[in-house]
Parts: structure tokens; C-alpha cells; sequence
């Protein structure tokens, strides 16, 4: 005995793989389908329609299935009534609860289609005010508590996946291509240039996400450059971006290379260590720069900017500094509330928060991620962050030029 | 005005690169040095002996630079006074604190050398019993309460750097070579086997840390084989390798790959999450086990074991499990309780927690540390783990002929 | 104006992707398109079947637009006539030469259509024996000469794409999948082992192209067993695998590394000089194997076996041994006379002649790439090889393994 | 029964190292030693002396040992007389040949000390005119002619080790550093452009080897302007780099990717055998520039500034151009014809041209090995040009930067 669901698209379904994805995937799953209908658009600026007949062995698997097919844009055509169970127990789902995307979502409330608040990806829907004007939140696991409304199975959810423009050709062109270091970097960085101007005429707000190799290519003056332009409104960092950051103004070294002579004693380690503890002693970071202890890098001229970071630890930090999260979870939590507002988000020579940002950024925030290692920006789009435009380049030569753009910074 | 100290080596100082690191850092740190006495051992098995004088443009470059020498294996001719300092505030250290290597290293106290507990870098030394039996133990800046005592300045601390013996050839003769993949792994692992099997031998405890490749690769069986074979006392790993252990356990697939394949639904990645939330319901792992939720895998096989497992949580964690520690410092305090009595550790396809582990962990302990990408290697000695051995090899197949080295394994 | 010519593609062309690569192209050129005809396949099974209409600026560009989507197993609707032009310089094709895929090609002559020989890329279509029996052959443009009639343009020209079946799940199901170490290689080698027991028990030839690390890493015992089995029926190679295999066979090193001790003296490189000055007064491999120099290796296993090797030289070699063919068109040569009847072909830790054999063979030929670096094998993708699967793995354990399964070989 | 040998060797022979090496390559080989004498230097500015009596089982083993001493600048105390014997058959060498450094020699000859002519690794000494004025060659095997008279065992040779001077810091104080991406890479751009520029200013020739990445990441206008301001005095490379060049020059792709949008038809792969063809009908490149086919590009501006370049071909090429060398040997003997002046040896995106001329460079000529991949860097190294510094970055940001520094290029 099969279970059967049907289930259209449409859009350039076809030249953009998504119908190709979708056949694909329910064979993947074992499942079966009959393309019932298909309407194709004749010419390039033409939407296709096409209606699927899938079918599965139970109504789990088809509810599963249905799922992930929405995550290509396919949606049930009967889209059914949402079923909402309460959650037992503090930081447990029911079994059968929908699993997020980071995609636009919408959900079927008393015959009303009510948008999720704030798409990300791997978590449950909570309907609040479900009897007046209902409200949709995505909720992670950790953060649901017993009695919350969750929505369950894939009935009455509807994910709307965005039309990618092939005339929208002015952002990134390089967007679609393979992860290569063989690629025009200098083009590369004036389109990020071209994006991050946009967006902050746009009145959004610009999100990096950074790595220590910042401080250890020596690029600290450039960065500092884009601060003092306005093109940084948000930082997400671990420890060791500001440890090292800390320790290059305070000693002249980083991880205890000397960076004005690019020479280095690679065994000073204790400076780091030395850093931290002065920081501690002071408060805070901001207490270390009130208090003359801090007068120049990254995390001071952030303080000076008035800009908001979010620092989360690591289980391989050292101290660490006062101002770290060293509960990852809180961590996450200070994160999403910087997310408001953000219209675009770039991370440098970072993988472990790159990775962490990219799982609770909606996939209509581009996202840019520039690294040496082309793994760093393939494991961000295995990951589910799609929306991901890698730059495999060095990170030291890409923020000179990069502020060399943006702001006329030349290093003296 | 230059203020000096002399410095004394000895041991095999030539042909072990040890005093031309020492000049080399005397030079690279600005300061100056004379070569008071050198008898050189004329024969292979000859120790020979330096006497240097280092001079340093002031006090606090000269204690600092010291500090470093001792890495080395040099300390002071006149080891002095230990000077102790009472901390006054909670997680912060005196300014001009001892900042520990992890080697073995000894103070001296009222004219005793006292050996300090359980050596580990980038940490102070407290004492304790000050009055009685001085106690000096190694204390991470996050743990040093108020009034403690602290050692400050390098005054009356020695530092004893191991002798590396070249005869003692049986275990790992590549442990001084490059980190390349052109090297003969069966032979490695071999090497591997021996090691294991001797620590074992010595009743001391064998620590794994293990990243989520482990379960990608496929080598799951093999790991459990090791398990049961009683060569897996302690582990140390991260929410994603239990997560999808246990999503393997429950849904067969891992990161949404079907391992009984090999071929995939990349996509299929909403299993990790609802193999955590039932984890999350049953209370732990432990007790999933118990309920009969969990099956088979390494975390079942740990928990039937009765072998301890810690698991500690990351920015980029979904979930997570119930048993992870989202405060890092908390769960580094859990790693280090479990460090007594390890004999050998080994680490596999992780940078994070290698990383932490080898933070945590003294010289004296041989690691081992297996990975696909040398620069995971490089890393951890670079961080100043100098005892790690790299082998750069698939880690799959290495786990394989592992098990098959020292349980007789075979995949059916 | 716009010149415009109608191609039609049948089969599994949408879950295939090959309809939306082929509206891609168009598009991606600057081109235009109106699908005048599209006939969906309603189930898995079914094959589906459009007609497309494309346009271009002019007569040259449409010209190698459809030569691209030739690529893509689109071909006109109205095959027209194919246009032959003679050759007028020794190595020179006219202008507007065909230029080939590897896949299988054929030529309408006289109203007939016509198979190419040997389909090999990048190169020209020779037709020979025009009045009688017209033969159809790939030429590079190195080889081609005066007087020689050549297919211009791409009119008259079919290009069949090999149907992808879903069903024929025995091979390879990893590979369609993305390259990545993070698979279950043991399941791979198994994969491998089976397709090529099919192959050998079919007739066909095993080719095996392969770098010096398989002497690096230990692997020249399992590599022998698989000689010694019948699985290597061909070796291309270049002048270091044969003189690293030659070295440790007379001093039991391999660049200076002793390969019974893992541990090694790096800077021996002489031995790999005097190694190949032995050989070369013997007078080739096989004179010294016939003499008695040469006892033991793979260079000696394929001499006894009595199978043949092409080594090709590179700017980069030493020597070279007498056996390398120093011109490296000539080399060329050698290499595609041996590809008759090879029905598999695996290349192991070699970028350079794993790209130099994926150049010349045609795409129906299976081919494995094995390397530790996953670059190389998206290199070889990348450079037209598509029916390249890939393997991210140990090349030493990945032999042993294979060995294993194929011959029962067990390391002493 | 042992044979012995006495070794002197003098400079700052602690801190650079030397004499630990030496030590260790002894044990290393098997062997044992004395040592006789040591006088140590008490200053960082004194120079030490050791006097070191190896002993070895036989005489052949002796010999080897004392080749590979002297690579660490280690002599013989007694340096004894030169034996020469006749060579017997073109292209191969007696059996105990002198296998060569790339470092300074020196051979004696009827009591006189000889230079060597252009030091060159893996060679035979040849010594001609032995009667009268004594010359010695370095000598590849495939170039030593039956009748030459060949320098054998390791009597009567000095080997002359540089000594690196720590005040010498002007030029690459990265230079002794670990390879990393994580350096300050700004400022290596700046002391690689101080280092040319003095190089050029002494009237010794800049040479450069450039792999087609160069191409690729769009860096073509930057190297216009270093050949425009006179800093590229000769070029080595590939088919690959002139092919894709000629390509760009006259398609506007690289691989088929449009160099100015950065996004790309992958798969427009034919473009480069269409530029092959056209410059093989033109007859070379030069050629092609004349008959104004070439207008721009790199190959196109070396040909308008008089500036001589040898393309070597290898085994995976298509065509190749008509300039390229097919056969390796005589490519690699067109390369030696080139060396004469070079006082500085650049190496951009390559690893078998990098590899190859490393092969062939004396030891005193700087070399700086660029590459966004570690291992290029690290494999150059390897194979015996110790004096190779890396820089791990990316091509095109270099430069684009280098280009700046030294011309005052801006990217229009």
C-alpha cells in the first residue's frame, strides 16, 4: 500500500535544475512519482509549471519526503491543515515536528497562509496567539519549552524558494561557478565592494565574520579602515580573533610573530596569554580601552565605533577574554539577536563561526565567504548555507584591497 | 644598561637542535649572548654541557626571555628565590605571572625543588600548603581565585626538557620526519599497534579524540571493534561525531549520506536533528541506551563499555545532545579530570578537539594525531603540542587495518 | 539579424540535468532559444523529448554554439551536409575545423552516417577512403598533414550521449556524488574491486596509470600482487615512479627514504641519479631485469609479467632512464596505441599523467581517480574527463585494501 | 673492520644548525663518530670550528657518507686526490660518479683547487682541458659523451656552504620561517619588490616561471606592466601559460571562463586548440605578433620587448604551440642556455616549471616560490632547492600588488 501527495512548482524550473532536483531526490528516498502535468516555458523569460503525483511506502516517509521536496520549492497542491501539538517536556520536540529550512516559509493557520518570522534552518515552528493574530517563530531545540505550540508533519507549510534572475546579473556573476582559486580575484573584489555599498545605502546593516588569520596577515590597519568607513556593522569572532588582536597591540606580536618584521619568534607564545589576563584584569574589553590599557587594533576601534560583537568560545580557547560567551548556546542566542537588519554578511578565514552564522542566517541574506582554503567555502554550502558565494583568496591581500576600494586605504 | 643571566644545558644539546634553538631565540628576542663553557660530548652517547651568559636590556625582557630558554631545556646556574604573589581578584593573574610550558618543571620552595602537578602550557602555578608540604599545581587563568598564590617572575623554576633517545627506535621512527601523505602507512599503523598495545601492557589509559569522520567514513564497525577489544579507555569528541553516530544508529544514514551505499541524499541533513531530539527525550545517552532508543554505534558501545566519554559543545552546534557541555570551561574542567593515568593519546580527523586536547595535555604524554589534511597536524605542533606525531592518511582505512592489526577485525 | 538552427535531445533529460545545462549554455553564450516542442516522460522510466529552437548573431557563433550542445547529446533536428576542407600546411587545421568530444561521434557522409574512430577530445576529424568506404579518425593537430581532408564547422555532425541509467546501481553509486575524503572508503575499494573483476572477466584490458607515491608510501608489495593477479594490463607512468621503484629495489630507499623503516634520511637524493645510471648502462629496464641489475619492483614485475608500460618524460626528470620517451608528442603517441580494448582505466597519486591519459581516452571508458589531494580529481572533471569518478583517499592503504580484495594479499 | 674519515667544518656552525644535521645524517646512515676537536665561538659574531672523525663499514658507504657531509659544508681535512675516469658509453657515467650539489665546488686537480663551472644538482663533474688549464663542467648523464673524463668517489672535492649572515636581514627576513597563509603577505610583496629591484639595479637578469593561473585570476594586465617596467628579463613556462594567454588575447576566455565578468562558460573548452591552430598556421608566436594575429596579452608583450622565453611541453598538452620544446631534454638544456646573469628567480602558480628550474639553479641564485597551495611551496623545498622562500598567497592580489609597488600600476 502507497501513500500518494501531489505536489506542483513553477518558476524556471527547468534551467535551474530545481524539477531535476526534485525527481531526483524522490528517487534517492525510494519513493515514486507521475509527472501529471507539465506546462513549459517556451522561451528564456518564461515560468514552467509542473504538477508531481509522489507516492511513498507509509505516511512518515511521504510526510519526510514532502518536506524536502519544499526545500526545492515544491509545494503540496491541497496544502491541507496544519497540525500543532503541545511540546511535554522543557528543550524536547515532538517526534514527528517539522524540521526547518532557512528559507522563506509560510504556515496555514485557520484558513490564513501566516509567514515564519525569521527563517533558519533545523529547528521547530512555535505558534504563539494562536486564538487572535497567530505569530510563527522558529525555535531551537534548546529553546522550546513544555506547553509551546509546535507545528507538526509537513501538512499546511508552504516554503517559497526565491526566483534566481539570470538578468540580475549586477551583483555576483561569479555566484553560480565552481569554488577555484583560479579566478579574476581583483574583479571579486570589486563586486563585494559593489554589494556592501549597496547595502548600506540601502540602510542594512553589513555582518562580518572573522578569523584570527585577520591579525596574522597583517591586515589589522585595513580592517580598521573599513570600521572607520562604516562598512562594519556587526562582528561575530571567537576568542583568538580578539585574543590576537589584543596581543598585537599590546606587544607588537601575534602568536608571537612579530608582525612589523614578518619575521617571528613562532615559540612566544605567552603573550596571548599575557593579553587575556591584563583584559580580565581591566573588566572588559571596553573597560581595557576606557582605561587606556587598549589603544589601537580591531576590538578597540570596534568599542571606540560604538558597533556591537558577539565573541564565542571554544573548548580550545585559552582565559578566555571577559567579553567571551563560554556557553555556546547563549553564544548562539547573542548571535540571532544582532541578526536583525542585516542585509549582507561576509566571512574571512574563519570555518567553525562561519559555519555557526551561516545555520542561523535566512537564505535571503547573501553571504559571502572568502578563505584560502577552498574546504572552508565548500563545507559552508554542504551545510545547507546555499545562498554561500565563495572566494578562495589570501585574506591579508583581499582586505587591503577591499578598503583600497572602499575607502581609498593605502597602506603607508 | 644590560642586566644578564647565565644559563646552563646539558644532554645530547648538539645533535638535538636544542642549543642552536636557544641561541637562535636569544638573537631573534633582541637580547645577546656569550658562551661561557662548552664541553662537547665526543661520541654519539657523550652528553655534552653549555654555560651561556644571555643579556637583556632589562629586567622584565630578561625574566620573559628566560621563560623561553627554559622551553628549551636551559635554566638558570643560580635558579633563585621563587618569588610568590597574592592574587586579588578572581580569574585574573598577577602581571608578571609564570606562564607554564607543558613540561615537566619543578620550584623551588624554602630550597626544595618541588615538582609541579600534572604539567600543562599557557597556565600559572599556584601553591598550596605553602607552610607544610608546598603543593604547586598548574592553573588555567579562568580557575585562579583571590588569594591565591602565585608564582611570578622565572626565578626558582626549572624546567626539564626530555631526553630523546635515539635508540629508543621500536616506536615511532617517522615521529621526527616531515608530515607528508608519501610515507608507508601500513607501516604507520603498525607503529600505531605496537604503541597501543604497550601502553595497555602498562596499565595506563589509552584517550581518543574523535571527530564526525569518523562516522562518514564508514569505519563505525571498526571503531566499535576497538572498543570491544578494551583499546579505548577515554573519549574526547564533540556533539557532531555522537550526533551522527547516533543518527547512523537510528536512521542509517549519516549527514543525510546512506553509509550502506555510499551514494547519497546530501540533502537529507534534517536526521541529525531528530536523532538529537530523541536523545533529548529520553534524558541522555545513557539512558537512551538503557530504553533500548539506541542500539548499536560508538556511543552505545562506549555507554555498554562502561568507558567514559566527553563531549564538549561548539558555536556551530545544533541541538545539542543532552551529555554536551555548552559552557567550554566546563568542559575543559571535564576533560582534564579524566587526563590521570592516560598513557597515549590518539586523534583522529578532528582540529578542534585535538586541539583542546593538546592544550590540556602534558609533554610527556605521546599523541598521535591522524588526519587527511596535514595542515590539522601542522596546526597542533604549531599550538605547541611538540610531542605530536603526524600521520596524514585516510581515516577510514586507517581505523580499518587498525582494528584489523590489533583485534583481527575483518569487514564482512 | 539572427541566424537560428532547431536541435532536439531525447531521453532522461530533465532528472539527467541535461536539458537545463543545454538552456544554460545558450544563454551563457548570448545566445537565444524557443523550445518549440516538449514531450514529458510521466514516469521514472519514461524518456522525455524537446526541441529546441536556438539563435546567434551570426553563422560562425551558432556554428560553435551547437558544437557545445553537442556536448550535451543535442543534435539538429537536420543533420545537413557535412563540409570537408583539405589541409594545407603539415599541423595546421583549417580555421573553422570541428573540434571533438570523447564521446561517440558520427559523420554523415554521402548520406550515410559514419562512426569516428577512437573518440578522443580536442582534436580534428580526418575522413579517409572518401569515394569507397569512408573512415572517420581523430587527429590531433600535431598529426595532421597536408592533403588530408578534415570535417569543418558542425554541420553533418551527431554526437551520441551515453544514457545515464538510474538502475545500473552495481558500479558506481558513489559517483555522481560530490568528491569528498568524508566517504566510506572501504565500501569504495570494494566498488572498485568488483568493476574490475567485471572487466578482466569480459576480456577487456586494465589500465593503470600511476605516480611515484605508490613507491613513497609502501605500496610496491600490493601493487606486485596485483600484477602478479592479472590486474594490471597497462602502466603509463613517467620517469620517477620507475625510478623510485628502480631506487628501492637496488638501495631500499625511495627518495632517500628508507622504506623498511619509515623513518628516512630526506636528503639521500643521490640514489635516484645512480639508480637510473645503472639502468641506463644496462641499456633499458628490461636489459637490466634480463641481466640480473634489476631483481625486484614493479618496473620488474611488469617486464616478467610480460605486459607493457609507457613511460613519458617531463621537464622536470632527472635522467632520464632509457625507457622514457623524452619527446612528449611521441610519448602521446605510445600511450593512445596501447588503448585498444581497455575497459577501465585507474589512476593513482598522478595529477599530470592522469590528466594526459583523461585527455586521449574516449569518455565510454570507466574511469577511477585515486588521489589524497581531492584537487587533483576535480582537475581531472574539470578538464573534460567527465565519466571520472573520484577517490579522496590513502594511496598505500587504498592498495593494500585493494590487493586484498582482489588477490587474497596479506602484508608479511 | 671500519674505514674513517676527518671533517672539518667552521662558521656559525651551532646556530645555523650545520653541524646537528651532520651529526644526525652520520647516525642516520648507519654510522658513527668522533669528535676530534671543537672550538667554540663565544659570540653571536664568532665563527665555531669542529673537527669530526666519521667511520663507515666500507669504503663505498665511506664515500657516500662524505658526499652527503659536504652538502652541509662539511670537508675532508685531508682532501686527497681527484680520480677521474673515462666514460665508456654517451649517456652514462662510471658507477661511483661524484653526484653534485647546487652548491659552490670545488675539485682538486694536480694540487690546484678548480671551481666548478655553474653548480648544478644530480650531475656529473666533467673535467676537460686537463692538461693545460683544468675546467670542470657540471655535466646532466643524458649530455656526458664516451671519452669524457668524469670525476669519481668523493676525494678531492669541496663543497663550499654559504654563510647566511643574521645581519643580512634587509632582503627576506620571512625567509627561515615555516610556510604558512598566514603571514603578513603585504609586506612580503614589498620585500620581494626591494629584492628586485636591487637585483636589477646590480645588472643581473630577473627570471620568471609562471604557471597559466596567472591567466586565470585576470593578473594578465599586471604582468604587462612588470614586462613594461622591465622586470621580467626572461620567462619560463608551459604550453598551458602561452596557450591560454594567446586564448585570452584572441577569445577574451581562459579556459573558456570570460575573463571580464569572472563568470564563465566552463565548458567553452575548444577556444585554446583554435588559438593553437591559429599561431601553429602563423609558424610561431613571434610570427603571429608580426603578422598581427597577437595584439596584446603576455607572450604577445615579451615578443615586442626583445625578451627571450622557453615554453617546455609535457605529456597532458594539447597541440602544443609551435615555440614549445616537445622534447624535455632539449627543453631543459634551452632552459641552462637562459641561466647565465640570473640573479633572482621568481616562481608564480607553478609546480612542474618551478620544480624544474629549482632543478637546474645553483643554490646562490634567491629563489621565491609563490603559490596559493602550501605544498608547492613545501615539494620545491623538498627536492633540494633549500634556498626556495615561499610565500602562500594568492596569485592575482600579488600581482596586482607587485606590479603597483614596482611600476605604479592601477587596475584601470
Amino acid at each position: 500500500m502507497t501513500v500518494t501527495e501531489s505536489v506542483e512548482l513553477r518558476g524556471h524550473i527547468i534551467d535551474s535544475g530545481m524539477l531535476s532536483r526534485l525527481l531526483d531526490d524522490v528517487l534517492d528516498l525510494g519513493s515514486d512519482y507521475v509527472i501529471e502535468r507539465f506546462d513549459v516555458g517556451k522561451r528564456p523569460e518564461d515560468e514552467s509549471y509542473a504538477r508531481v503525483v509522489v507516492s511513498a511506502a507509509d505516511e512518515d516517509t511521504l510526510s519526510r519526503l514532502v518536506m524536502r521536496l519544499q526545500s526545492h520549492g515544491a509545494n503540496p497542491v491541497d496544502p491541507g491543515e496544519t497540525l500543532l501539538r503541545t511540546v511535554e517536556a522543557d528543550g524536547v520536540f515532538p517526534d514527528d515536528f517539522y524540521s526547518t529550512t532557512n528559507l522563506d516559509t509560510q504556515v496555514r493557520i485557520k484558513g490564513h497562509w501566516v509567514d515564519v518570522q525569521h527563517p533558519e534552518m533545523d529547528c521547530g515552528l512555535v505558534v504563539t496567539d494562536e486564538a487572535t493574530t497567530p505569530l510563527v517563530h522558529t525555535v531551537p531545540v534548546s529553546d522550546v519549552r513544555a506547553g509551546d505550540r509546535v507545528v507538526c508533519g509537513s501538512r499546511g507549510v508552504k516554503v517559497l524558494v526565491p526566483v534566481k534572475e539570470r538578468s540580475d546579473e549586477s551583483a555576483f556573476e561569479f555566484m553560480n561557478s565552481v569554488v577555484s582559486s583560479e579566478k579574476p580575484q581583483a574583479l571579486q573584489v570589486r563586486q563585494v565592494a559593489e554589494q556592501m555599498r549597496a547595502v548600506r545605502a540601502s540602510g542594512r546593516k553589513l555582518l562580518w565574520v572573522a578569523g584570527p588569520a585577520v591579525v596574522h596577515t597583517g591586515a589589522t590597519p585595513a580592517f580598521s579602515a573599513l570600521i572607520a568607513g562604516g562598512y562594519v556593522d556587526v562582528l561575530f569572532a571567537g576568542n583568538a580573533l580578539a585574543t590576537h588582536d589584543i596581543e598585537s597591540a599590546l606587544f607588537g606580536t601575534s602568536l608571537g610573530v612579530d608582525l612589523s618584521k614578518g619575521s617571528g619568534v613562532e615559540h612566544g607564545h605567552e603573550h596571548h596569554i599575557r593579553a587575556i589576563n591584563r583584559v580580565r584584569a581591566a573588566g572588559s574589553i571596553a573597560a581595557a580601552v576606557r582605561n587606556g590599557v587598549l589603544t589601537s587594533g580591531v576590538m578597540h576601534d570596534m568599542v571606540r565605533a560604538g558597533k556591537p560583537f558577539v565573541l564565542v568560545g571554544s573548548v580550545r580557547d585559552d582565559g578566555p577574554l571577559p567579553d567571551v560567551y563560554t556557553d555556546v548556546v547563549e553564544g548562539q542566542r547573542a548571535m540571532r539577536a544582532q541578526l536583525a537588519d542585516v542585509g549582507f554578511a561576509i566571512m574571512v578565514a574563519t570555518m567553525l563561526h562561519a559555519i555557526a552564522t551561516g545555520n542561523i542566517l535566512p537564505a535571503s541574506v547573501p553571504l559571502v565567504c572568502v578563505d584560502i582554503n577552498p574546504a572552508t567555502v565548500t563545507k559552508l554550502s554542504d551545510r545547507g548555507s546555499a545562498q554561500a558565494t565563495g572566494i578562495v583568496t589570501d585574506i591579508g591581500l583581499f582586505l587591503e584591497q577591499l578598503a583600497q576600494e572602499l575607502t581609498g586605504y593605502r597602506r603607508s
